[in-house]
């Protein structure tokens, strides 16, 4: 049912779904690279750089110099390359959505990351050009949708996931607000839904305190890939890596004791 | 949402929701009453006493005389006492229904109990008189309603919470089996719809592999009590007492968190 992420040809952590990605949200080298340090002690299974809250997102040589230090220090854990707009709850940035997407280009080419993260409701000519240079490298391209202001129904969910596919995404990511519990299991009912209809692997779940839940056991629900917190979260309702994975290992136990 | 179960004008565990109820399914007074030793060392809420599994069901004396025993063992744990029917997942006994319905009212009088559960689909007659050996004595009532087979629909579901409140329980209990994951979130939307609409406390669970993530998070969703294993399991699903505390503490922490 949870289809597991692939890059290279090789399924990350031997398959294992969810993975836990930690968030990687320091302002400038020195801070970013202490974090990535810290982070990578705690054994997350990929890293996602959220770029948008890096001073020098301006400078690609800057960017694409710490990214491969950042290569060193993880050691191995694949890096998912990541600006969020501010629309979708991402940090405000110095540069405009072009210079973003050549940037990307660039990063893409430096063989410094695996997977890069383009939000699904971007411009279409900026999409097409983000996975062209994905494709080009080997990079995987994860097509994003956020809403941080509510959740929307189960039949527009379930085209989000879709959405990502037709545009040719490599992977479907949708992370929405909920108001209450009813649409945290909507939103659980969708990825479901969706595993089920779509092709590629997805990442789902719902934010802040209640949504929490998702990122727990979305993982039985489609959902190849939950973020935990290894030193500061980037979004609310992210756990702790510790407990995230504690939780993870007792849900496995119990659901194939059956 | 969550309405904490009562006894005695208190809440048990002041109020904390889940609660965590362990099975006892002793065959003899000796082996009973030395799982009741093992189970009570892990720090249950509360204890469900499985009489169909006593081999002395037929003699009331021997009952209430190992009840006696246990409560003071349990040394002030709650304790729920059930004879669950073998058409909704119990054991065979060797006394038919009238005589359970005598042996309940002597049980209930002899003080050594605090809950007691009846099957809401049992003759109507017979609940009457459940209910009014356990009201004469201060005993909640639990009227409950197992499906091994299959989980019904979300009206129906919803239907069995709000009949046990017709009935005049004191606590409504639903457990169904999931075929897939769709039963394990109509289960959940059920509870959490019964709770808004209801005005008593709820038990809900999905049962088996999948089902345990429902006795994991269930708590979220209006279900005031949660089964966990202390030395045996009677149901399939339930998670160890250990294991389920160290969710249930993390889920708090994280919904909390916001």
């Amino acid at each position: 049912m949870t289809r597991p992420i692939e890059i290279h040809g090789k399924a990350i952590a031997n398959g294992k779904t969810p993975i836990v990605c930690t968030p990687l949200v320091g302002r400038d080298p020195e801070s970013l690279l202490a974090e990535v340090a810290k982070v990578v002690a705690k054994g997350p299974d990929i890293l996602e750089w959220r770029v948008d809250y890096f001073r020098d997102i301006g400078d690609a040589e800057t960017v694409i110099a710490t990214g491969k230090r950042m290569r060193q220090i993880a050691n191995g854990i694949p890096i998912l390359f990541t600006r969020r707009s501010t629309r979708e709850g991402g940090e405000p940035i110095s540069i405009g959505d072009e210079e973003v997407v050549a940037m990307y280009a660039a990063v893409c080419k430096s063989g410094t990351i695996d997977l890069i993260d383009c939000e699904m409701d971007s411009d279409r000519d900026q999409i097409r050009r983000v996975r062209e240079s994905a494709r080009a490298s080997d990079v995987k391209l994860v097509l994003s949708y956020h809403n941080f202001s509510y959740t929307p129904g189960l039949e527009v969910l379930k085209d989000r996931f879709l959405e990502a596919e037709r545009l040719g995404g490599d992977v479907a990511k949708v992370a929405v607000m909920p108001r209450d519990l009813d649409d945290v299991l909507r939103l659980l009912q969708a990825t479901l839904d969706a595993s089920r209809k779509g092709r590629i692997p997805l990442i789902s779940m719902a934010m802040g305190g209640i949504g929490s839940l998702s990122r727990m056991f979305g993982g039985m629900f489609g959902s190849a890939l939950s973020f935990a917190v290894g030193d500061k979260p980037s979004a609310p309702g992210q756990v702790p890596i510790a407990e995230m994975n504690t939780v993870l290992g007792i849900v496995e136990r119990a659901v194939g004791g059956k």
